[in-house]
């Protein structure tokens, strides 16, 4: 089922239709509850099953073009639908809505003394945009995510999955329309024009939210345009700290951590990509490093962490460090390493190169725990544990929208409790002023 | 104490200062905590009282100005310093002061199946820039609410109280000294020059959040050249739907109601400028107007309002409504009256018509408030009350630095806990995944 039948497209009126639509359907579901929204949900994770033949179907098209088109293999593989993948979609659809409803929950709630009960009520934040780069799933686990929390959703996927993401909507948009509700509660853009999304970043009153979930480059052109509040999922530059303290804790803990933190998975924000060693951490360095560079890891290191690993890592492994490796998000089988004077230098280092996403402290001194927790500027703070752990799942969230850098609203994993606002109910028994 | 001495400013180089110096201070509030915070809270108080004949000083060549450009007799009212209105300015940061601490507050903990401990806690947002109107006392108002929740300040004020402004900053800014803490914690722009604004809004990374406070046209010209979040607070178009059900309510209560939500105080944003009654409440509808008219309001009726009132309400103040109405923040003894055929439509009416800013319904019925509670898009949904109880101080969040009708970070009354964020703080063991 297709959302229009135009041809040929007027950019800015069709813009124009999806918000209005999608505003109208995000009001329709104020009307429903939660029970509502869950069947929405089962019948889409019914609905991917049974299309899974029509969805593969499709996603060979979007992969044929992929191949003419010189994609590398690794975004044909991310690119890529078969039965299973299809199956974890649809249940990965199955648990959202197995998920406690956030709408509705109470934040606060007292009652003041001329008699007024004041309530703080979580409600859906109403439209929201998501802007994605070349992965189909995200279609289904957004409009999910969406849906759980009570929003309408605009999707815009990347134009190299526009075939699998067409047929992944409709399955979804026909399940909604199954149980009786408004299927543009789910729109997939279906153009490819760019200037789609300038136009909808500009739907100031209908949309409430945009979602961009992919490169820097992406999310920076999204800002550029925006007219309606943005939350940015940036680049991830983590960093573990080895405090002076990390001395007192069991042996070997240290090692196992940085190595975790740097090469459990690489290509991924949570990963560590400088370690920052206490002067008097040295004997820890070295273990660290020893162990970093038998994984094969190559470290780019400052002066004296160059002069205190000269014996234990090969030359091979060993490059000198400069103000671009504090800088880097590797997101490889790389590690900058560095030596400080003080737990003020390393809050320091972290709060002038960090990406205020995650960063780890490793230390027994519970007063340097909680300096470094209170002074480290960033969305999560781990303390002797790996920074891999900064993840909606791994925080219980259930599925995550992304993991916001920005401050305001959503900090860190967002899950679909990030996806509403809240609103003031107060009840009286005709109190005036 | 001026914070600059330059004589001549190269606006740019002024501003990048400024945003330095903010953020270096706030960094420097990371470090101390609530003792600290409400030590410089009370020494701005007694900074205060004890420098009010400067400030009155101050102040007066502001309001010789103010009479010699022509400024209007409320505007100079809202300018003007006297010893109680500088004693109720230290007061208001005593009381600031005595407010629970936001920061630190842990907003939610758990145990993962791992054994990592997982917090959620409040801690402050970073610099907070305020652009406000000609009000002095916002200068030591926002700064202490500001200060309170740990975040560095920014104030822009209006060129009109820039006497009393740079007075009010200096005792701040000397009482902040005199405890040993930064006291660019609380920075005043000190040029009128309006590129400041603008190169202040592009502080991105420096400053983390504007707050516009003053009329739609400051916002608005705040929300265009912002690169950083912006917080607003738009127009107050409140409605008060009187429902089929409020027939069951004690008798004289709608009466009363729409009386204050329309009278008490005029010209404040959360003061009813729309009334809908359902069609069944005709009775009513003449109750509240009538009561309306006696008050001296003028009304503003769709056209069965107006055959219902024809012969209750003079004609002198009585005119038909036109679209212009229902948009209408008259902010005067001036009220739009409709006639609606069921909750749907008033529904309808204040979702299209209204500001999300606060909006009532008086009912009996409790299915139909359930839905005007869940249906209407609005800040704050007041059941069987008054609108004007929707204020940071009636809610009991203490002083409040605006009332946001936007949906993302905060909604409603904003106290100084919404000037906070939080961050994720997770301890673990030695846990790697």
């Amino acid at each position: 089922m297709s959302q229009t039948t135009q041809t040929t497209l007027d950019v800015t009126a069709y813009c124009d239709g999806l918000a209005d639509r999608a505003l109208a359907a995000s009001r329709s579901l104020n009307r429903l509850d939660g029970r509502a929204r869950n069947a929405m949900l089962q019948a889409i994770a019914d609905g991917l099953d049974a299309a899974s033949a029509e969805l593969i179907a499709a996603n060979a098209k979007d992969l044929a073009a992929a191949e003419a088109n010189g994609l590398t293999p690794a975004m044909i593989d991310r690119l890529r639908l078969d039965d299973k993948g299809v199956a974890k979609i649809a249940n990965a659809v199955r648990q959202v809505a197995a998920q406690t409803d956030p709408v509705g929950q109470v934040l606060e709630g007292y009652v003041r003394p001329n008699g007024l009960r004041i309530e703080r009520r979580r409600v859906p934040i109403g439209v929201v945009l998501i802007i994605y780069e070349s992965r189909p799933n995200v279609t289904a686990d957004a409009a999910a995510l969406c849906l759980k929390s009570g929003n309408a959703t605009v999707l815009r996927g990347g134009k190299e999955s526009l075939h699998s993401n067409t047929a992944i909507a409709s399955v979804i948009r026909r399940a909604i329309e199954s149980v009786g509700a408004d299927p543009n509660i789910v729109q997939l853009v279906e153009t490819t024009d760019r200037a789609a999304v300038g136009a909808l970043l500009k739907q100031v009153g209908k949309i409430d939210l945009a979602i961009p979930r992919g490169g820097e480059s992406l999310i920076r052109a999204v800002v550029e345009q925006a007219h309606i509040p943005v939350i940015k999922h940036y680049t991830g530059n983590c960093h573990v700290y080895v405090d002076a303290g990390a001395a007192q804790l069991p042996a070997g803990m240290v090692r196992e951590v940085c190595v975790n933190a740097k090469t459990q998975r690489t290509g991924v924000c949570n990963a560590a990509e400088t370690m920052l060693f206490h002067v008097d951490a040295a004997p820890l360095l070295v273990e660290a490093c020893r162990a970093l560079a038998a994984e094969g890891v190559e470290l780019r290191c400052c002066e004296r962490s160059a002069e205190l690993l000269a014996t234990h890592v090969g030359d091979g492994q060993r490059k000198a460090a400069t103000e671009d490796d504090w800088h880097a998000e590797y997101l490889d089988m790389i590690c900058a390493i560095k030596v400080v004077d003080s737990l003020d230098d390393a809050v320091a280092h972290i709060n002038r190169y960090g990406s205020q996403h995650t960063d780890a402290i490793l230390s027994a001194d519970v007063l340097a725990v909680d300096r470094f927790v209170n002074e480290v500027d960033t969305a999560d703070v781990m303390v002797n544990c790996s920074t891999r752990f900064s993840d909606g799942g791994e925080y219980g969230l259930g599925a995550e929208i992304g993991i916001s850098t920005d401050k305001l609203h959503a900090r860190g994993p967002m899950g679909a409790a990030d996806l509403t606002t809240y609103k003031w109910v107060v009840r009286g028994d005709g109190q005036c002023r």
